[in-house]
């Protein structure tokens, strides 16, 4: 596949600690609800995965942030369940709530049952990945994603969200042995499925290890850390003469910060619990950062979103600027946005991380 | 009041790191709906308020555990959001539903309406801690505790619980000087209330700060931590010539352990998150340690949980013993039993903690 030359690498770069002239941004679920035009197209596909599995709908609402926003960088349309779905679990949304399975993994004979899927059934995700990454026509790079083998296993054995995790943590803590035996498989699975990814189109894979921070410490380290591992390991580093940033993003994983640093990706995410300026003294000098503005300071007055990004890109302080690599940051929230936040409050804060991360690297030239 | 001499004080002499012949444990809503003898007296009392308002019923749920398990500590048997309650806001429990205010706090008006609630109105919270302790008569100590200034705040801006804390943040982005007002007066509000529980019988004080770990990095110092060393420095230090111990527990507040040591209190609760072994370097020199089991821990087989509370004794490590001050841990789990626990298991765990804790020691001394 030939695809339009790169024109804004700020992202790619700073994945890989390369001085960029302004601090990257990009937002989780930024093609979402928030947007009216996102609504819009949700109604004609009729359901979401209507509209994940539709290769000209997800390429439509990938592009849509873009056209509103100078983001630095583009994210996949699609849903972190993917891979369990494609292993025959049934996955749907309900309207006005969350991702539901048709038949959790509840007991022996369900995980023993569980297999790495044909990567066929996952066509109409690498088909979009293909389409998006045309239709950027070298704009920004373009993330491809998974969710982690511990974060995909939560949804697997609870069927649905959780407040508590009782379902997949009786599991984990009666029967250890059966969920090591599914976690191995979600990540030779997530794995293959992000590979497909990158050989479709994609320039940089995040792994989302949404539920991980619910894990107690031990646990955290043995049932999720171990296994985004087991991805990282079997990840391509690079794909048509272009290496592929890897980012690992844990929610709730400030406590174990130092331990992520084993990791070997190019970029941790982190939420907005983390500070930037220690989680940098702590990692920065091997790891980029990835965030971590708290979504509902979306909510405030756009004066409030102005000084709250500038707080945060001055808690992260001056990036690498040289020749070489550094330490650097890639502007994002600390989660996905909400789906409330007024349309105009994304262009203030954009433009903010622009301006002031211009700003930052300016005063060190004076 | 003239009361019961302290026939098992391990839990106070380990919140004032002194030696212990064993490790005290008490768990968290030890009280509660995972006791058939507990949803028995609920069903008589008809409703959730109308337990906790009686000052019978209240003695007799509080001492249910008790009889069932040797634990080493009693918690008066209330909710966190009694203040906002005798503040006017109207406090019910919905069957089935967590806490629900009638009237939330949105605006500025209602923010300035807010007052340190007179004390008469919660006289039914001292009468049970008096009643409470009495019934006790010695065998072990009664905590008296309350909501946290912010995690009230919480609750009486949402109304409700809530997933993102969407209004509630919105008020603190967008207008930090009237959280501030309301903060101010729950913080002296919740120190006027521990303060006449300590005078009715409470021998050691709890804050529960369940919602300061949603905060980010910044807020949550200016919001949560700040408050809650206002209600700190205003409470009672001693009463009838008893020291009462200061405990704090904030949810979530791993990242931030550091600080936490500068709150001027006895003991941190920490959630299961933690490691007790990095906690204790942290701030063992200067606080006891409560927590942290993973509740769901108590769904897994006896001999799981065994094993699961040996591993958390040894992370914390050999405490000290000997005469005078050092580390102490007290045995806790790292949130609110589930309703759903087999009561059987608790037995199981109490013991676990009672019988290798005093291994622990005996090693030592072999």
């Amino acid at each position: 596949m030939r695809f339009a030359l790169l024109q804004n690498d700020t992202f790619l770069r700073a994945c890989r600690r390369l001085a960029t002239p302004h601090t990257p941004v990009w937002l989780m679920r930024q093609a979402g609800r928030y947007l009216p035009e996102y609504r819009e197209t949700r109604a004609r596909a009729g359901s979401f995965m209507g509209l994940a599995t539709n290769v000209d709908y997800a390429t439509e609402v990938t592009l849509q942030p873009l056209a509103r926003y100078p983001l630095d960088a583009a994210i996949l349309f699609s849903d972190i369940l993917t891979v369990p779905d494609a292993m025959g679990l049934g996955l749907s949304f309900a309207p006005g709530e969350g991702p539901r399975f048709r038949t959790p993994v509840r007991d022996e004979a369900a995980v023993d049952a569980l297999r790495v899927p044909e990567l066929e059934k996952l066509r109409y995700v690498f088909d979009a990945v293909t389409s998006i990454r045309r239709a950027l026509n070298g704009r920004v790079p373009l993330i491809g994603f998974s969710g982690s083998p511990w974060t995909l296993a939560c949804y697997m054995v609870e069927g649905a969200g959780s407040d508590d995790y009782r379902l997949v943590k009786t599991m984990l803590y009666s029967r250890p042995d059966l969920m090591h035996r599914m976690l191995q498989v979600n990540a030779d699975a997530v794995a293959a499925y992000l590979n497909a990814q990158i050989d479709a189109g994609a320039q940089a894979v995040m792994i989302f290890d949404s539920w991980g921070g619910v894990l107690a410490d031990g646990a955290f380290q043995q049932f999720s850390l171990a296994y985004t591992a087991r991805v990282l390991a079997q990840l391509k580093r690079e794909h048509d003469g272009a290496q592929i940033p890897r980012i690992v993003f844990t929610k709730g994983a400030s406590p174990w910060l130092a331990e992520m640093d084993s990791l070997d990706c190019d970029v941790l995410g982190v939420d907005w619990t983390a500070n930037l300026g220690r989680a940098r003294a702590l990692v920065g000098e091997r790891k980029a950062l990835q965030g971590n503005l708290d979504p509902n300071i979306l909510f405030a007055p756009p004066a409030q979103i102005e000084l709250e990004a500038v707080r945060l890109l001055d808690s992260f302080g001056l990036p690498h600027t040289g020749p070489g690599t550094g330490p650097t940051h890639i502007f994002n929230l600390g989660h996905g946005i909400s789906q409330h936040t007024p349309p105009e409050h994304v262009a203030v804060l954009v433009d903010a991380v622009h301006a002031h991360s211009k700003r930052l690297r300016a005063q060190l030239n004076d």
